[in-house]
C-alpha cells in the first residue's frame, strides 16, 4: 500500500516546484537509457524520410524503408535481442526499448524492424534449434535475409489454431508439402512478403500419415533469383500485394498461396516436436493444446513490443498537442492579448489526463518488459511466471493501443486544422498506429484471453478448496472468503447499495490517498470478475447453450478484463513513483499518478456508485479532484512532454511549433476577437438572481 | 410526450416482425427520394475514382475530382440551393438532401462541391445583393466560375472577429485596397485555392478613412489567364499548396497572402452593409457585433450540411461493418461452425447502439434540414426561428461529426485487418473525415455557441423576471419556478442524492417508456444548464477574473450544450418515430428508438446516480435492457443497414462483402478452432459452488 506516496508533504504543497526535464527523462529512459539514445541518433540521422513519403510511389518508399532498416540494424539497434554468438545483442529488454524508441519515427520503420527482427527472426529464434539458428540467425540479424511471419490466413487472424494451410510429410522424399487448400486459406496481411522476403516462417497444419498433429511453423523460401539475379517467387509460391492500405504504406504487406511447395523434413522449427526420417512424430509437450499455446506463446514478445511502441507514438502526439496549445493563442478571455488554449480548462481536461496515462503505461511497459526479459533470459523459468506474463502482456498490448488511438485523435482535433495537414505528423501517426488494435492480437480478442486466465484462477479457488474440503474451509478461517463469494455476499453488496454512502471508508480516506484509489481499482476488479462467473455459471446451470451463455456474458467478461489491466496498471505507476528519490521529479510524477487514479475512477464512477462503492458526494469530490489536478500541473505540461526526449528532428510540424504562425504573436488584432463566451459569465452573474 | 409510442402493443412483442427495407428506405429518404436517387444515380457513374484515388497524383487526382464536380453540376445535382433565375433548383432542403447523400463516395467530391456550391456560391447569394448575383451565380452554378471561400486565417480560425486581413477603401480610385498584414494573416486551408479558383470571397477588416468596420466579404479575383490561357496568381496575390493532407487529397487547400490587391468597390458584397462612392459606410444594422454575427450567420447551410454528410458517412462505415459481421465466422462456441461475430454479445454492443444513434441523428438531421429550409426560403422570419436553427445547426454538426469519427473507428476496428485495406473504404472515411469535427466550426467552439445560447436564455428568464417584478413572480404562480432556482432547489437536490431511489417515478414507468426516457434527458439539461450558470455567477461574485471563471466552468458549460443537444436529437427521433404508420417498419425504428434513449442514460447514468435521479437497481435495469435490445435488433440489422441504400458499386470492398473470403464458407476448418473463453463457462460453471 503506497502511503508514503499519498500522504507524503510534497503532494499537500505543489506549488513551486520545478521539475527538471533531463531528470525526468532519465527516470522515463530507466536503465536503458543509452540504447535509447542510440536510437534517437538514428532516427535524427533518418528523419528526412518522414518528409519525403508523402511524394514517394509506393514502391521507392518501401525500397526506402528497407534500406533504413538496414542502416539502422548496422548500429545493432534491432538486434539487441538474439544471442551474442549469433551477432546479437543478447539484451531482451534492451531490443524492447530499442523498439518502443524506435516509435517516435516512421512507423513504417518500426513495424518492418517488427516483421523482419521480432517476427520472423524471433519465430526461427524461439521455434528453431541450433541447426536453424547456425543458419539463418546472423544473416537475419544483419539484414541480409529478410524474412516473413506467415502465421494470418483470410479465413482465420484471431484463431490462429484453426488456420488451414497444410503441411503434409512425405515419407518418400523425406519433405512436407505446404498447400492451401482454397482461397480462404492463404496467408493474409503478411509483412515483407509482397517484395522483398526471401523466406517465411509458415504456420501450418502438420500432417503425418494421415494424422493432423496440429499447427507448426517451417521455413519456407518463398522468393529465388532468376537469371538476372532479380527476386521472383519459388516454384508453386504465389505471392499478391495487399495494395493500398489505410497507413504503414512503407510495409510491403502481401497474400501468399502454396501449391504443394516442398521443403526438407529439416525446415521444421522443431523446438517443441520433431519428426524423425521415419515419419514418427515426437514431442515433450503431450497435450495437443498446451504444444499449440507454447508454440504461440512466443508471440508474446510482439505484443509487449507493440503496446510500447503505442505508448510511444502517444507521447509524440502529446508533445505536439502540448507544445502547440502552450504557443496557439485564441480569443479574448479578458484583457489586450487571447488567450492560450492550454489555459482553458476544457483543453486542460482534454489533455492532462491523457498524458497522465502515458505516463502511467510508460510506468507499466517498463514492469512488464522487465518481465519479459527475466523469463526469455531464463531468469524466471517457473509456469506461472510465464502465463503472467502472457496476461500482462496481452493486457497492456490492448490497453496501451487503444491508448494511442484516442490519444492520438484527441491530440489532433486539440491542434485542430494545422493537424489535419500531413506536415505535422498526426496524419501518419493515425494513419499508422490505426492497426495497431488489431494486429499481433485483436484487442478484444486478448482481452479475453486476460478474462479467461482471471476466471481459471478463481474457479481454480474453489477447485483447489473441494481438494482441501470443504469442511475445512468453512470451520476454518476461509469462511469469510466463502461468505464473500456467495449469496451472502450478494446481500451484503445489495444492503451497501442502499447506503447513501457505501464507503465506510471515505470519512477517513481522502481522494489523494493511493491506498484509497488502489482499493478502489481492487474491489472493483473482484466484483466484475466474481459477477462474470458467476453469470456463466448461473447461464450453464439454466441450461443454456454455452455459446449462447458466452454471448451474452462477453461484455461483462470484458470489463472484467479491463478492471484487472487498469488496476495493474495503475499498481506498476505507483511502485514507480515510490521507487523514485524525494525531489521535484518525484511531487510531480506524484500529481500525474493521482490524475490518472481520479480519471479511472471518474471514468468509471458508474460503477462505483451502482456498487455502493461510493458516495455521490465523493464522485463530485473526484470530478473536483481531477479538475483542481489538472490546473496544479498545467504549468508543467510543457516539461513533462519535453522528458519525452522526442527529437525536434522528428517532430516535424512547422505549423504547430513555429517559427511561422501563431495568433497574436505579431501583435494584438487590431479589432478585438470574440470570446465564444466572453461576456457571458458577467451577463449571467448580472442577471440571475443572488439566491440562484 | 410520446406515450403512444412507448406503451402502445407491438413493442411489448418485438417478434416476428418483418421490415421491409424498401419501405424503410423510404421513410429516410423522405420527402427528398428522387433528389437522392438522383445523387446515387451518379455517384454510381463516377464510382470508378474511388478505385482509382490509391494510384493517382495529387494533381491528377484533384483534376479527376474537378471533373467529377462539374459532370454532376450538369446534372443539376448541385445546384438546388440557387434561384432558379439564376439557373439553380430554387429548392434549400434538396441541396442539403443532395449534399448528404454525396458523402456515400468519394469525399473529395462532396468537400470540393461544398467549397464552390455551398461556401463560395452561398457566400455569393447570401452576403451579394442583384449585381453580384448576376455577374457570377450562373457561371457558379454550372462549375465554369470556380471559387475560394478565404475565411480562415492561420492565426485565426475558430475566432474570426479577429482576422486581420484589411480591405481599405481607397476614396481616390474608388477601390478597395486587400492587404495581408503578416505571415499569420494570410488565408490559409481554403479549399480551391491551391489549383483551380479564378476568385475568391475574402472576409477581411473593412477600413474606411481610418474607422474599421468590422469584418466584411469582397470579391476578389485571385487568378487570371496569361498569354497561353493558363490559369497564374494575380497580381499582388501569391498562392501556396497545404500539400499533402491526413485526408481529402482530391481538395486542392492552399494559402493566400495579399499584398495590396485592388478591386473596384462593387465587389463588396453589400447585402448587409454598402460603401457608397463618397466612401460613406451604410448598414441596416446598427450594432456591429450583430452586423457580425448576420454575416457569418450565412455559415448555418454549411455546418448543417457537413452535419448530414457526416451522418451518412457514418452510414457507410455500419453497412460494411455489420454486412461483415453477417458473413464473417470465428471461433466455435459450440457445434461444428464457427460462430457469426455479430452472434457475439458483445459485437452487438458494440455496432448496435452506434446504428441506432445513425438513425436517431438522420431524424434530427432531417429536422434541421427542415428548419433551414423553411428559414432561408423566407417561410419562418422571425429573429427566435433564426437563432434556434444557428443553435440546433452548430450542435447536431458537431454531434453528427464526433459521431462519424466514433462509429466510422468502431466499425473498422470490427473488421480487423481487412478493414484497414484501402479496398475496404475504411481507410479514406477515415482520414478524409477526420476533419470535419474542425472545419465549418471546431465542435468546441460550436457546443460554446450552443451553450451560450442556454445560458443566454437561462438569464433573460430572471431579467425578464426583474423587469415584471419579484413581487409579482414570487406572489404568484411562478413561486415554484423561483424555489427551483434558488437555494431551496439546491437543498432539495441535496436530499434526492441521499435517497437510494431518488427517482419517485421508478416504480411507475418503465425503461421502455419514452416519457421515461425523455423526462431523464430533459432533466439533466436543465439541471445542468442551471448549475454552469450558478458556477459562472459564484466565480463572478467572488470576484475571479471572468477568463479565470470561464476556464473553470468551460467543461460544464460545454457538458450543458452536450445534454442539449443529446435531449434535442432524442426527441427529433421520437417525433420522426410517431410520424410512421403502424407497421414492422414502425415497430423496428421503436426498438432503435428504446436502444438510443437507454444507450444516452446508461453512457451517463453516473451523473442520473450522483444527482439523485436514478436508483443502482434501475440503472442495472437500463444496462440489462440495453443488452436484451441489442439482442432483439440483432435480426434485424441487415434490413437496417440495407434502408440506407449505400449502392454496392461504391461500398468497394471485396474482401469485407465477398465473394472471396469468409472463414468457413469452405467448409468447416479440419482441426477445431479454439474459442478464446470455449470450455471457460463450463469450466466455471462446474467448479465455482452453486451458492456462489
Amino acid at each position: 500500500m503506497a502511503t508514503d506516496v499519498a500522504r507524503s508533504p510534497e503532494r499537500s504543497a505543489p506549488h513551486d516546484i520545478a521539475p527538471d526535464p533531463v531528470a525526468l527523462q532519465a527516470i522515463l529512459d530507466g536503465r536503458y537509457a543509452e540504447v535509447r539514445d542510440l536510437v534517437r541518433r538514428n532516427l535524427v540521422e533518418h528523419a528526412g524520410l518522414l518528409d519525403e513519403v508523402d511524394d514517394l510511389d509506393r514502391d521507392t518508399y518501401r525500397d526506402r524503408v528497407l534500406e533504413v532498416v538496414q542502416k539502422v540494424a548496422a548500429t545493432g539497434q534491432t538486434g539487441f535481442g538474439f544471442p551474442t554468438e549469433h551477432g546479437g545483442g543478447g539484451d531482451i529488454g534492451a531490443s524492447v526499448a530499442a523498439f518502443e524508441t524506435l516509435a517516435y519515427g516512421d512507423l513504417s520503420v518500426l513495424v518492418k524492424v517488427g516483421v523482419q527482427f521480432g517476427l520472423f527472426g524471433g519465430a526461427v529464434l524461439q521455434l528453431g534449434t541450433r541447426r536453424h539458428h547456425e543458419a539463418y540467425l546472423r544473416r537475419i540479424i544483419d539484414g541480409s535475409l529478410l524474412g516473413s511471419f506467415a502465421m494470418t490466413e483470410s479465413g482465420h487472424g484471431s484463431n490462429v489454431q484453426a488456420l488451414e494451410t497444410t503441411a503434409t510429410f512425405d515419407l518418400a522424399t523425406d519433405e512436407f508439402v505446404l498447400r492451401t487448400p482454397h482461397d480462404a486459406a492463404r496467408k493474409d496481411y503478411i509483412g515483407n512478403a509482397a517484395r522483398h522476403a526471401e523466406v517465411a516462417v509458415v504456420f501450418a497444419q502438420l500432417h503425418i500419415a494421415g494424422d493432423s498433429q496440429g499447427v507448426h511453423a517451417f521455413v519456407v523460401p518463398i522468393r529465388v533469383r532468376d537469371e538476372d539475379d532479380r527476386l521472383v517467387p519459388a516454384p508453386g509460391v504465389r505471392i499478391e500485394d495487399c495494395g493500398h492500405k489505410m497507413g504503414l504504406q512503407g510495409v510491403d504487406n502481401g497474400r501468399i498461396w502454396f501449391d504443394d511447395v516442398r521443403i526438407p523434413r529439416e525446415n521444421l522449427l522443431d523446438r517443441f516436436a520433431t519428426v524423425s526420417e521415419a515419419g514418427v512424430y515426437d514431442s515433450e509437450i503431450e497435450s495437443p493444446g498446451r504444444r499449440f499455446f507454447t508454440t504461440i506463446g512466443t508471440l508474446v514478445q510482439g505484443r509487449v513490443s507493440v503496446g510500447g511502441a503505442a505508448i510511444n507514438a502517444s507521447k509524440v502526439a502529446m508533445t505536439l498537442a502540448v507544445r502547440y496549445a502552450e504557443r496557439r493563442r485564441q480569443f479574448e478571455a479578458s484583457g489586450e492579448q487571447e488567450e492560450l488554449l492550454l489555459d482553458y480548462g476544457l483543453h486542460q481536461r482534454r489533455l492532462l489526463p491523457l498524458l497522465a496515462a502515458t505516463y502511467a503505461l510508460h510506468a507499466a511497459q517498463e514492469e512488464v518488459a522487465g518481465d519479459l526479459h527475466a523469463v526469455f533470459s531464463g531468469e524466471r523459468t517457473d509456469d506461472r511466471s510465464r502465463r503472467a506474463l502472457e496476461s500482462a502482456a496481452a493486457g497492456l498490448k490492448a490497453y496501451g493501443t487503444w491508448h494511442a488511438t484516442r490519444t492520438i485523435q484527441e491530440c489532433r482535433e486539440a491542434c485542430g486544422g494545422a493537424g489535419y495537414l500531413s506536415a505535422s505528423r498526426f496524419a501518419a501517426l493515425k494513419a499508422d498506429t490505426d492497426v495497431f488494435t488489431t494486429f499481433e492480437g485483436d484487442n478484444h480478442v486478448l482481452l479475453q484471453l486476460v478474462a479467461k486466465g482471471l476466471l481459471t484462477d478463481y474457479a481454480s479457488d474453489f477447485q483447489d478448496a473441494d481438494q482441501l474440503g470443504m469442511v475445512r474451509l468453512v470451520g476454518g478461517l476461509a469462511l469469510d472468503e466463502v461468505v464473500k463469494r456467495t449469496r451472502a455476499h450478494q446481500l451484503l453488496e445489495r444492503v451497501r447499495g442502499l447506503l447513501p454512502s457505501g464507503d465506510e471508508d471515505e470519512d477517513e480516506t481522502g481522494v489523494l490517498d493511493t491506498s484509497y484509489q488502489l482499493a478502489m481499482l481492487r474491489y472493483r476488479e473482484e466484483q466484475v470478475i466474481a459477477s462474470a462467473a458467476r453469470r456463466l455459471k448461473s447461464g450453464v446451470d439454466d441450461g443454456i447453450e454455452p455459446g449462447e451463455v458466452f454471448s451474452r456474458v462477453q461484455a461483462h467478461v470484458i470489463a472484467a478484463a479491463r478492471a484487472h489491466v487498469e488496476r495493474t496498471v495503475l499498481e506498476a505507476f505507483v511502485a514507480k513513483v515510490e521507487s523514485l528519490p524525494e525531489g521535484d521529479e518525484r511531487r510531480v510524477m506524484g500529481m500525474l499518478l493521482d490524475l490518472h487514479a481520479l480519471s479511472l475512477i471518474e471514468a468509471d464512477r458508474a460503477w462505483f456508485l451502482e456498487h455502493g462503492r461510493m458516495s455521490s458526494a465523493r464522485a463530485k469530490q473526484v470530478r473536483r479532484e481531477v479538475d483542481h489536478l489538472c490546473r496544479r500541473l498545467r504549468p508543467h505540461a510543457r516539461v513533462l512532454v519535453d522528458a519525452f526526449a522526442v527529437p525536434e528532428e522528428v517532430l516535424r510540424a512547422p505549423d504547430l511549433l513555429g517559427p511561422v504562425v501563431v495568433a497574436g504573436e505579431q501583435g494584438a488584432a487590431e479589432v478585438p476577437g470574440h470570446h465564444p463566451l466572453g461576456e457571458t459569465a458577467e451577463m449571467v452573474a448580472e442577471k440571475v438572481p443572488d439566491d440562484a
